[in-house]
């Protein structure tokens, strides 16, 4: 089968880029003694995390524990799941350890360790946690120098339910980077607050062996890893037009596509429209943000091939089903006759790949579908 | 079960309200005279038309082959797929008519009906075509005055593979109205557009018996439905902020929330975090648009009924799986105890909804879950 030959809209995934961007993070920390735990939230596919973990440890991160079961289902039991445990969902939680999974938590509040702990004991098991840390983004997270961090280090350690295994960062305040040197401070100020972090716990007297840090933009431009056990970052797989405009990849690495058809020409209106709308692209709009080289509305538009962009058009303008192409010049009509198909390039990948449940393969310029590879989305 | 057992985030449907909606908008045009043919691109639930079916004639509106299937599975036979049809998508529209679907194809573009008539005359059928009018959207449509007009319908008339059933226009621009005079003047535009175009096709002696419109606020704030013989509207059923905002319900009236829960203090930054995110609630930002009454963010945080709005708050900014809510004021951390639960109620509920594959029910006040109901999403 060949790409023409595909319903759209549909998402594209070229392995041979997908595998070099893989290469190229694993082969950065090769030899670092610092262990690659890729994150699996953009990609939620056990082919893709097969080709993520290639020369690496065999662990993974996760931000559901949908995500967990599943990859749990096909074989991986070292799984760190990075988004702050709730009581609700302990009952999940106990189900993956009680089948021999490794699973890690994370959390930045006493009482939800309190309760943890409580229902931990109940079940009989113990369960593993990190410190979550703010190392700059303001989101969630203790402070490395703060009180909180020795209070709750040592109220997990006193814990029945709990195991402290170390503390966990992710510096999302790259993202607000608009350079490398802004990165590589960023990325510096992620390990600090971790080593630093971890140091202090230490001192207590309080276990530390984990210090987990990453996000794509930190582990493309660290300096530094000194300190540091683990690195998880997981958008670099595919990648994205937003990252390749704050330094993570270039646009000739980007493995994700979505493919759309032309269905419309409006001449007097200077527009195309395709069959990829707001629920086939998302409503991400990460491009427009201040400061980054160029607002590509919902998609920036490629050949089919997905070597060449059309002009410079981006679909401006998104309706449920109906991408609206636009141009900052005259339209390139011909290039785009009724029926033909564009490659879309999302503005944030993890967002539009979570609109599909099946991956196209493709090998570079070779049009020809290799295969389909199916993801899970959901809770 | 009650709310507080399930597993969030989860989409709650609120049945009583759902109910309510569906029964407002059957009842303005019960005896107009103009049939409702309700759009399932919000829903995309069988147990949600049914509801919406009551009182109706029983045909639907759909935005993607895949629910035609899925509806047509589920008994119902006269649909019209209210995207233009591309000629890739043509074995999927041969399909559900060999199995007896009274489906409806759109279109805007000569090429197309002609590629469609060609594949159909192969395949031995004659598939019912509308014309896309552009009533002021400027997305897709010929004008109701044009030469374009006449032309589309002689050349659909002659063509052997194709039926001109009439012309079908949506007034997507009553969403840029912001008071309801406004609307009924775009109201009153979409209906002089189809009933224009019908009229100049009937003189050049051509069929319209279909003259189609609708959108939300229209179907909400018509002045006249003369010449009309069918509306189209969806998201009706469920509400909105946005479509609150822009006078089509209440806020009491919205059928459909994201129930989360609380996962984080964040005292020192007056915000507090849940398990809902960009993936949880869509990046949908429609109340951020100008002329608005607020901006909610990312959604409107209610308590766990969904009956009091908690304070101010709102979704402020949102990451993958996280959701920060904010307020202007003091935070009210004392109502929102970690592990607790909110109600959030979406920007836009077609995106938010496309997120699940479930809706949770409920009925009014009462906590209790009283089942589920299964949705489709993609293509």
């Amino acid at each position: 089968m060949s790409l023409s030959e595909l319903e759209t809209p549909c998402l594209v995934l070229d392995r041979t880029r997908l595998e070099r961007n893989c290469e190229r993070m694993t082969q950065r920390f090769a030899g670092t003694g610092v262990a690659l735990r890729p994150h699996m939230k953009t990609a939620k596919s056990i082919d893709v995390a097969r080709i993520a973990l290639k020369d690496n440890f065999g662990g993974i991160t996760v931000s559901t524990l949908k995500e967990a079961e599943y990859f749990a289902d096909n074989g991986i039991t070292d799984i760190t799941y990075a988004v702050s445990v709730v009581p609700d969902k302990f009952p999940r939680i106990a189900a993956l350890i009680d089948r021999g999974v490794k699973l890690t938590t994370i959390t930045d509040q006493i009482a939800m360790a309190e309760e943890v702990s409580r229902r931990a004991v109940e079940h009989g098991i113990v369960v593993d946690m990190l410190i979550e840390l703010d190392s700059g983004e303001r989101r969630a997270g203790v402070l490395a120098e703060s009180d909180e961090l020795i209070e709750l280090g040592k109220r997990m350690t006193e814990l029945p339910g709990c195991r402290l295994r170390g503390v966990i960062t992710h510096a999302g305040n790259s993202y607000l980077c608009r350079s490398i040197d802004e990165i590589r401070k960023v990325a510096e100020e992620e390990r600090v607050c971790a080593v630093t972090a971890a140091r202090r716990l230490r001192e207590t007297g309080l276990n530390a062996d984990v210090v987990s840090v990453g996000s794509t933009p930190t582990a493309t431009h660290f300096t530094s890893l000194e300190g540091l056990t683990e690195v998880r970052c997981g958008v670099y797989m595919f990648g994205d037009v937003f990252q390749s405009e704050i330094f993570s990849c270039a646009i000739d690495d980007l493995a994700v596509s979505v493919l759309a058809t032309v269905i419309g020409h409006r001449r007097e209106m200077n527009s195309v429209l395709i069959d990829a709308g707001g629920l086939a692209l998302s409503k991400d709009r990460s491009t427009g943000a201040e400061g980054l080289p160029e607002d590509i509305g919902f998609g920036m538009v490629m050949d089919v091939t997905c070597q060449r962009r059309i002009d410079k058009v981006t679909v401006g303008r998104v309706y449920q089903e109906h991408g609206m192409l636009v141009s900052d010049g005259p339209f390139p009509f011909d290039q785009l006759p009724i029926g033909s198909r564009v490659r879309v390039l999302p503005n944030h990948v993890c967002m539009t790949a979570a609109m599909y449940d099946t991956y196209h393969l493709v090998d570079g310029t070779d049009d020809t579908v290799t295969g389909t590879w199916s993801r899970i989305n959901g809770w």
